[in-house]
């Protein structure tokens, strides 16, 4: 391929406003063109990176026993009304009626259409168990696109689902998901990805895991800990340790226009882990009022609170009609309709700063068992930097922030009951089917790749990806002697195999090396008249780890073998 | 692969209504589930089919340096209002308001994402001719779905655009895209295949090709002569010589409950060929009748006439109001307000029967340019069986069937223009690029390999696209010797790089040949007591032209040999 022919344009800048560098450089790079709010269409570059990704998914689907399938893009309602989903899945879901006034939807994921494909046709158990995937458009109706590839509304993904017999046999495949996983970030040249315990969201399930590519620019935040402890903020535990303390007398306070809760432990001279704050939700579909009372320097994890509410949840507005006093709520005297959650920071602390209840007033010295009564406390904390591992116990756990670049997932029968899919077990009894999903979005992969693997200036693709393996820079095309170099060192290496990007444009070299930089390809090979003066190419790599020259007779084969070279360090 | 977990059931009949034989086969044979009208999931078979012919796509159109790229499956609807057909293109596009109340489309072919993705890229006269590509999923809403995967209203299409300088820069690019197409279908196998010029339809521009499989259940009518003319009906020239002769009395006669012309030229003894009929539509948008006359033996070609009218039609309904005498109708004395065309069929004619505009009366010795006076003839009848070609002259047309397997489009600047995408050409002067566009639907080209190469047992895959190149019957597995040499063999060929499918299941000999047969592998090896005690194999190929023995020793190697020649077959 010749730059000169390559639909697409380099930039020095970038018009489009850009939330993170991987966006800036590949929109800089010509790898892709915004058609409308987080949908894309690639230029060349970015489809072969994407057909490298795909080729990568599927040998490592098959590795694990996987069949590629295909389903359809457009599905019926009905299919989601089954699953309960159609309802259940709010304005991400794309809906609308074809012609015959038949509700049809875009699908955002498949597990309705791979329930449906195998119904009926994996009828025994002995035809158990059996993955199948297939790579393909999804449209999710994201309410906010951001990061160039990093959350679009259209993308191209990897789906996988496998059918069980036995929630034993299903976690004996989920292991083996999880290091194709694993293989699979590797090969595509991904250095720091974990894999984090994470919340299943509209999937069902219970367990399930996220992979992450750690980068501060990520949108999920992460609970780390050097004893292996990894997961996701969302269902992140949060442990807390109070030291006991003999009771102080419970005490109304005057606290004059303080109404955050360090204002009031400052001007108390109290510490914030000796406070209780009120954090205030409502109901999404009745907006009742929710009161969560945590300690003071611990914040609501939201995911959490859902979670165990079993209800959608929203910031409360407009509080007082509920009789709960903005900035001054407590457990204490406290009259409310609302739901009251009392977190599991608060279980065992003493003497606590509260709320009064009453604008300007705090109580101190409050004892909940004591003041209060027995409560039930639950998590519904953030787990917070130097807090608590619940794996090795010590005040240990990391915060850090990550993408989500694929996920795996434990779903148990939830679809297939709910979309009667039956086999019949060694006893003749129908049974419905245990699964499994697994997913991996290609142009988030992309972006993140190239989100860790860049300099300021492009791009550095690993080579297991790349669009090209190698780019021929030819400094002098009006030079015949240079030029005959170089297209003579193009062509052999083409012959063996190598995916070359050839540059023969009369521009300077400052300019041709700009562009390179943002093509991102591992090799380069120079070719000028200095060069060729001296019988040999300048070859140096993307990363700059190899700068050397090679002999022009045997350029080629030495170019050959260090790309061989360097592919071999993705195999896994 | 094993039989034994392969995802899909074969079938000894079928449920779904069929129209066509490669419809019932492929639903009898597990090769894809019906989700939807017109929608369908692919079980592994179909998506391994359709794999191959991807990649026989793709080296294609690299070979003609195409370029691959990426479109959106879900566009704005603006930029289909800037080419102007979101409001010219019908209910067969899906259209949608996304969460922000935004029009969106799915796409159902990509010129408008094409030039919105070269606008300000392909800037220089240098940077042409391109040609950029890619296979993706599309969504027509089909009114008729019909026949499985030959018309259904999602598919996978590989579909490409060109961008020239010139006319004559596409008509060059054309020429190489027409040969491409033609390698294409020869490597997938399919033996009778024609490209037929055709009616550009909603796409624009003058000249276009459609390439057809010829097949009785063809939707699509074709006229072909020996000479090399081929054409679709739609916009096959209809020719017609008239004899002259002495002209007769203008008469009315009585020709009591006589309606159509074949029963009034009966009942008048009179041939058909000399005698006038009219056709009766409405246009679609208001109303207005029209009336065709044309010459009795003959049949109203209605893509002509909508082209000649430049106006959508539909059969008239409610004549009477026009004042036109259904089964009556005739240009002698005819009062209406209606729009008259004359086909060409009736230049010269003479002494016609034609309808007197009165209940039970025609006219004999109608002469048209006497009686009526100086008209108008446009061509707007079909081509007709033994008809006149417009290339020889020779009275030797065949009309033929054939179902659409990919067309290629002259488009102009109907697209540049309208979306203002400019270059410069060497005198610096803005000037609007020529296009050519190019589709190949892939599900539909299955279904026409499958429905010319089958038998009433199954698909006779051709070797180049087929889901597996060898399948290995093991028709004795609990016998351990039987089942030593097949697993050897299937390990041996496998590691050789041939796809082999493996039916190892306790199953009736006749029951696994019937699977055999739908799975449609070119290659079928068995290995049974009886082979194995004389250390042979048996291998026939499923299209019954090669049936032998390999000693068990040399199989894998004479196999792979045989794979290799067969596979040459298909090379262009």
């Amino acid at each position: 391929m010749k730059v000169r022919n390559l639909l697409g344009e380099r930039l020095k800048t970038v018009s489009e406003d850009c939330q993170i560098e991987s966006q800036a450089l590949m929109l800089r790079g010509g790898y892709m063109k915004n058609v409308a709010n987080g949908i894309y269409s690639f230029y060349p570059p970015t489809q072969r990176i994407s057909k490298k990704i795909q080729q990568i998914l599927r040998e490592e689907m098959d590795r694990i026993d996987g069949q590629e399938v295909l389903f359809p893009v457009v599905m019926p309602a009905s299919l989601w009304e089954q699953s309960g989903r159609y309802t259940s899945i709010g304005s991400e879901m794309c809906r609308f009626t074809d012609r015959s006034d038949n509700k049809m939807v875009l699908g955002m994921t498949h597990e309705e259409a791979a329930v449906q494909l195998s119904s009926n046709v994996a009828k025994s158990y002995t035809q158990y168990p059996y993955m199948i995937y297939q790579i393909q458009t999804k449209f999710r109706d994201e309410p906010r696109s951001r990061g160039g590839l990093i959350r679009v509304r259209e993308f191209t993904m990897k789906d996988a689902y496998s059918f069980h017999t036995s929630q034993k046999d299903l976690e004996k495949y989920y292991k083996r998901a999880y290091e194709a996983y694993n293989r699979i970030f590797k090969r595509c040249g991904l250095k720091n990805f974990i894999a984090v315990k994470s919340d299943s969201g509209m999937m069902g399930g219970k367990i399930s895991h996220e992979y992450m590519a750690l980068t501060d620019i990520g949108e999920d935040t992460l609970v780390l800990c050097d004893c292996g402890y990894k997961s996701n903020m969302e269902v992140a535990d949060s442990i807390v340790c109070n030291e006991a303390a003999t009771p102080n007398e419970l005490k109304k306070v005057p606290t004059p226009g303080k109404k955050t809760i360090e204002d009031v432990c400052k001007f108390l001279n109290a510490d914030v882990i000796n406070s209780c704050k009120a954090v205030m939700y409502q109901e999404n579909l009745t907006d009742k009022y929710v009161v969560v009372f945590l300690r003071g320097d611990l914040e609501v994890n939201e995911t959490k609170l859902r979670n165990y509410l079993k209800k959608e949840i929203h910031p409360a507005v407009d509080v007082e009609c509920a009789g709960l006093v903005a900035g001054y709520c407590g457990p204490y005297g406290l009259k409310t309709s609302a739901t009251i959650v009392y977190d599991k920071s608060l279980q065992g602390a003493a003497n606590l700063v509260a709320g009064g209840n009453e604008v300007d007033v705090h109580y101190t010295g409050l004892n909940i068992e004591r003041d209060i009564g027995k409560v039930k406390y639950v998590d519904v904390a953030k787990a917070k930097e130097g807090g608590i591992c619940p794996v090795c116990g010590k005040p240990t756990l990391r915060i850090s922030r990550g993408i989500e670049i694929g996920n795996i997932f434990q779903l148990g029968d939830k679809y297939t009951k709910s979309m009667e899919m039956t086999y019949l077990d060694a006893a003749n009894t129908a049974q419905y089917p245990i699964m499994g999903c697994y997913g991996i979005g290609v142009g988030r992969l992309i972006a993140a790749v190239c989100q860790e693997s860049r300099d300021e200036y492009g791009p550095i693709w690993p080579i297991s990806i790349a669009p090209w393996q190698v780019e021929v820079c030819n400094l002098r095309v009006s030079d015949k002697d240079v030029t005959k170099t170089a297209e003579k060192l193009v062509k052999s290496l083409e012959r063996a195999g190598i995916e070359v990007l050839y540059d023969d444009r009369e521009v300077r070299p400052g300019f041709m090396f700009a562009d390179a930089d943002l093509f991102g390809v591992p090799l380069r090979v120079i070719v000028s008249p200095k060069t060729n003066e001296r019988a040999v190419v300048e070859v140096v790599s993307r990363d700059k780890t190899i700068k050397t020259e090679f002999p022009v007779l045997s350029a080629a084969k030495e170019i050959v073998k260090l790309v061989k070279k360097m592919l071999k360090e993705f195999e896994v």
